[in-house]
């Protein structure tokens, strides 16, 4: 069975159901069909945030396949419920874009998915929507205000670092000259798009605490300068109030529920890569409100997902989790022991065996925050007996809880042995996450000991463009704000073709991002791009749907 | 009180007593909240769209302020509801952009208005959002295909027509140059973006008749030439499943309520001056199937919304109305009579009547379509009983039944004479419309029909970048098509200072768009432009939100 054709097998329960196990009352849902509900913000209880079991699940260094870690979520949601535990996933959105590329689908896989799935995976309730409408006003309103005579707040367009965006996989549209077409048209000036995801909105949307924050946020962003040199906010275009309109119900997270009618709350961006990469604060303290065990993600490897998810998000939202998933599986082992994507479903312990430094340097990383960790080895049919006894037992010689889970295969009942893992683990924590530097180092300091840290690499070295945005952004004060690393996902280093575990490299920092309103510093490392294109083959030219409205091709 | 505060003023009965009420059975609803469902198309009955009565409300040429043709849509469904006719109104979706520019909202004014109106301005239920992704999926399929180098179909990216669009008054977007920034961007050229409901893809949603046909139009979209001038197809990029994909719920019509609890269609696009400006065939149909009577709109004057709906919608959908609604307002004619928008409030008689050829000009145009014609004087307070008589002795002249309505204060019960008057002219209806033109006349034929019939002008001219455009579509085959003029809708000419009923003019054709999935052909005359931009102080500066969700500024 494709993945679609399993969640089309289940029926799903009517979502005032899933409401019900969480206790929360029907009133206070807000319909989108049958099976999805918007949830209020006032649901979130902070003392009750203050003593629930947050468990995070992160991955070694991903490939081409992907590793799990939505699958892994979800089975482990399942599992504690069997376990007769009140456990809820909280997870991210995925992106329309990568769904017409490569990728497919991002809500889990087999039968530890999150339904309805393809609703999840195309529209949804109209989050990113939102979120590019909001974004995309902006920009209309600067384009306006450098147009205006009577108005101007004298914006250089020169200096206008503000980009539209777009939920869509375009490399048309990364960089662009924009209002041509004589004066009606606007003043010209070379601009362009980045992914909605990787948008500033997306993460305000996802580190605000309230509609108030979230509109101060908007206010804050930070979009260019006067031609006297004086920094224009989004404030100074009246602009945050429409903004906030438009994202009124984006806000509110998302309630669906797993194939085995759990629930789990969807809310927030992905793209660890090029942005924050995990779901919203109010998304996930709504979780952690409504149950003792929340489980939540991070994109792509621990590298990036996790370091984000501690050092901006637990850092902003004042909370830590109890346990660390780590992901892997011996197929990408043996893909960084240096074998093919075809050869990695033949047994062969050797290459897994030269794959474990990267297993072993994702533990390291995480053991830096201090945090209890369970290795998940997400179970495929290509394992053989041989290699997972390998892999436990270096897991066991690290000293490593590690179970082997089968959600794909099993759902739940595939994951008992994490779910007991994972509860005697957070069962252990006894101190909040450690995080890899504090706010008052100042910004190459902090990058520095990412690097160091996290990565396993050796300096951040800035180029000349990045070296004079870095002076300026320092001057206008943005120094204190925490780092949000674009950097491939593909390697611990920014050269995506350094596999396992790199040694002796530096990071190289070609320019910077500043997202005043999220309140963060994005360096972007080696050949980074914020708005992806399309493969030579997209999935696009797969995807159809018949008079019945049965869909082929979508996963 | 302004109109958000009385359309908050109301509290709207769940959306599943106002299906009720057309006996649409809850399973069928799809619920976007607890004021708002989507409705299958299995709920069109043909056999009762046969006999249905369609009543098609339009207007004298427009003035800023706008004539209320949704006002007294509303008010005259209130009004048939009242005198227990089963009616239901079938408007269009508001667009997103204008929200934020001058116009404001677009779901009728004072007490006759549709609601949740706030929801209805911004995102509804997602159906622009989806044709803007649809159109956008295609641009990402040519321009990755341009870039391909192992799956090429030789498109020359100099005769790509296609454009993107964005629901937002951005002007920057107008005319931009693409896809720059070197080898891996994409291959550069000057192109742009229309606003959403201007895309070919609103176009083909009002247009199609199921998910299939919708696919079908969607492949047959023409996008551009290959480098050897053989044409290029949408369905070439094998886009139209994935197309089709994204828009499986947009064509699902959209239920919601009048103040009254009387039930409405939303669903498809306005901005008949550079579109069709009509609601979607299968909503109307629908209100057909669920009613007996049906009462729609078209966008602007007559001369632009009604003979698209007649010429364009009607023929399309094998429907014919059984009588129109001309909407007039005193202080427009007034307007037309040669009066600034600071006069128009104050008693002038003769101005009045300077003003009354433009309704003259459109009962006239009306009269072509040999459908009876009911003149609805929407009322102000500004209006005086000496004006108020002027008006009705000169309809009651021409041997045209005239109301006066009060829907703006009165809801359904100040529209109760309009209602029996259209009841009466439904009931006298023994003919199918008569359309204006063949669509075997040749493509200048059919304008110079539209030119002197509709508009009262002379002839077509044509630019000569229009005459070679023109020569290339009717070899391509796309001759037989019918028109969708984009033209001023301040003038029945293509020159917005000309007001009244101007004489003696031409409309100049700069240039030619071909809508070949939508199955029309778009004139652009005069200056006309498909995407709008924003007024030097933009509505958004004043538009905000507080912490309890209070919305100000926004109508």
């Amino acid at each position: 069975m494709t993945e679609i054709q399993i969640a089309q097998s289940v029926t799903p329960k009517h979502i005032k159901e899933i409401a019900a196990k969480l206790a929360i009352p029907e009133e206070k849902l807000e319909y989108y069909g049958n099976d999805k509900a918007k949830l209020p913000l006032n649901i979130i209880d902070d003392e009750k945030v203050k003593t629930n079991n947050l468990i995070l699940v992160t991955a070694i260094t991903p490939t081409p396949p992907g590793e799990g870690k939505t699958t892994t979520s979800i089975g482990l949601v399942d599992a504690l419920n069997i376990l007769e535990k009140k456990a809820v996933a909280v997870i991210r959105e995925p992106s329309l874009g990568p769904v017409f590329g490569i990728k497919g689908g991002a809500a889990g896989g087999g039968w530890s998915q999150v339904i309805p799935m393809v609703d999840i995976n195309l529209h949804f309730t109209g989050d990113f929507h939102a979120i590019e409408k909001a974004n995309n006003l902006l920009s209309a309103l600067i384009e306006n205000n450098i147009q205006s005579k009577s108005r101007s707040l004298g914006i250089d367009p020169r200096t206008v670092v503000w980009k539209r965006c777009m939920d869509m996989n375009d490399r048309g549209l990364r960089t662009i000259v924009a209002a041509l077409g004589g004066k009606a048209g606007g003043v010209p000036r070379e601009t362009g798009f980045n992914i909605t995801a990787a948008s500033e909105i997306m993460a305000i949307l996802c580190l605000a605490t309230d509609l108030e924050d979230l509109k101060e946020k908007c206010g804050t962003i930070y979009i260019g300068d006067t031609w006297q040199g004086k920094p224009v906010f989004a404030k100074d275009l009246n602009a945050e109030g429409a903004m906030a309109v438009l994202l009124k119900d984006a806000i509110k997270p998302n309630l669906v529920q797993t194939l085995e009618g759990n629930p789990a709350i969807i809310h927030g961006g992905p793209f660890a890569n090029i942005a924050q990469g995990t779901n919203s604060i109010v998304a996930t303290k709504m979780g952690m409100s409504l149950s003792d065990y929340t489980i939540t993600e991070a994109g792509f490897g621990s590298d990036l997902g996790a370091e984000k998810f501690m050092n901006i998000k637990c850092r902003a939202a004042g909370i830590s989790p109890k346990a660390v998933v780590l992901v892997a599986t011996i197929r990408a082992l043996k893909y960084h022991g240096g074998k093919s994507l075809k050869e990695i479903t033949q047994e062969d312990v050797e290459a897994l065996v030269k794959g474990l430094p990267n297993l072993d340097g994702h533990i390291a990383s995480l053991k830096s925050f201090g945090i209890p960790i369970v290795i998940s080895i997400n179970a495929f049919q290509s394992d053989t007996e041989a290699e997972i006894q390998v892999l436990k037992d270096h897991c066991e010689k690290l000293g490593n809880p590690v179970a082997l889970s089968y959600g794909w295969e099993k759902g739940g009942k595939g994951c008992l042995d994490l779910a007991e893992k994972v509860i005697k683990a957070a069962d252990s924590c006894t101190s909040q996450f450690h995080p890899t530097y504090n706010l008052e180092d100042n910004v190459h300091n902090k990058m520095e000991k990412i690097c160091q840290t996290i990565y396993g690499g050796e300096h951040v070295v800035l180029s000349d463009i990045a070296r004079s945005q870095l002076v300026k952004y320092e001057v206008m004060g943005f120094g204190n704000l925490p780092i949000c690393m674009a950097k491939t996902e593909k390697s611990f280093s920014d050269d995506q073709k350094r596999l396992g575990r790199p040694k002796n490299f530096d990071i190289h920092i070609r320019e910077f991002e500043i997202a005043a309103g999220a309140g963060f510093i994005v360096p972007i490392a080696g050949n980074m791009l914020r708005m992806p294109g399309l493969p030579a083959t997209p999935a696009a030219e797969r995807i159809t749907i018949d008079k019945n409205g049965v869909i082929e091709g979508l996963f």
